[in-house]
């Protein structure tokens, strides 16, 4: 019998959901997903006991509804082998991923921002791209020389690296190729792994930038 | 050969290190403490590259520095048998602990509030404890009636939950005699595993409620 599809239950939207959208992506894992686009459906969920804190992402799968992005991140990444082959590689790579989602997280956050502060936003997040997180990152693949940046194979840290990457791109274009080339082409070399380059291509259950409907979808499902 | 004392660096006051320390001091595991007083200091640790994202916490253990509060606790209750039998124990442990983390972020965040905000702000914490977190946790123990959360031994997520019980107790006496009686049980049972008891004695290195000189430390060290 195939094994039930994973279901994720979010908004329309990239938010904190897009990485769990990635991580099972890049594990060839095929997934269905229920949009909420009112309050009404995430009271519903509430009410049935479906979310553990009262709180989406939730995702369906294996019989569990699973809550809390890393949880969720972290049970998948296990689950197909993304979490390194022993505790120091699942080490780094946990390190790696907790430093990546900080700097996601204000990507994450941009498009709530008031109109005056998202610039200034853009500006200091590619300070801290520029300055803390992608030194870290290019330092590593220069000194042992292989294509992931863990154990020389795919692991969680690169599918969520990759994501903020793309994601900062489109915010400020050429930032890695202005400052960063040799790390521009690890960002290739991830973008060309079979089960990702496919999520990157048109059709795939990646979902386009926060726009205004996303923006405005958000405030009436989760605002009170 | 004694294996070396983990040395974990940080001002000395609770902030995010003061998970490390309950989750070491729960393994039985003795360690070390470099206070940071100055910016000076801090400067000097990252500029020796000892600080993967240029933050603290880090904690020297088994030969590496370790960053991220999350890295840093997966890392010891991996070690330390803290992290449940199997994958599926694993992500329980998981959500438990990332739910309880965001109730305790707002506690360590709240000395740094303004003085206005801070009585507002412990009414918030104590609702969001009451309606979402502290009933998921009275539920899981009621149904399973053990004495912890997961698989009938002491975990990560027993050791973060009663932290976060005893600093809000702190904040707002009798909140859980008043409202979860028999979870008040459950805090007084895993008060009570002997390496927990010997933590909340007179003595230990566990760091008294932020006072004034703890937050003025901390925008010494911190504040650009």
């Amino acid at each position: 019998m195939a094994e039930k599809k994973p279901k994720l239950h979010y908004p329309n939207g990239r938010g904190r959901m897009e990485t769990v959208r990635w991580v099972l992506a890049a594990a060839g894992v095929e997934f269905e997903e229920e949009f909420l686009e009112t309050k009404e459906q995430l009271q519903k969920l509430q009410d049935g006991n479906h979310l553990l804190f009262q709180q989406v992402p939730m995702v369906e799968i294996d019989g569990m509804k699973l809550v809390q992005t890393r949880s969720i991140l972290h049970y998948i990444a296990d689950k197909h082998n993304l979490f390194g082959r022993d505790l120091k590689e699942r080490t780094l790579i946990d390190m790696y991923v907790e430093g990546t989602l900080d700097l996601l997280e204000l990507i994450i956050m941009h498009p709530f921002l008031k109109p005056d502060d998202q610039q200034k936003e853009v500006v200091s997040m590619a300070q801290k791209a520029i300055l803390r997180y992608f030194p870290v990152f290019e330092k590593v693949l220069r000194e042992h020389g292989q294509r992931f940046l863990v154990g020389n194979q795919l692991s969680l840290a690169d599918v969520v690296l990759l994501q903020t990457i793309l994601a900062l791109e489109e915010k400020i274009p050429n930032i890695l190729a202005s400052y960063f080339p040799s790390f521009q082409e690890y960002s290739v070399k991830v973008s060309n792994v079979p089960t990702i380059r496919k999520f990157l291509e048109p059709g795939s259950k990646k979902k386009p930038p926060p726009d205004e409907i996303y923006v405005r979808t958000v405030y009436n499902v989760f605002m009170p």
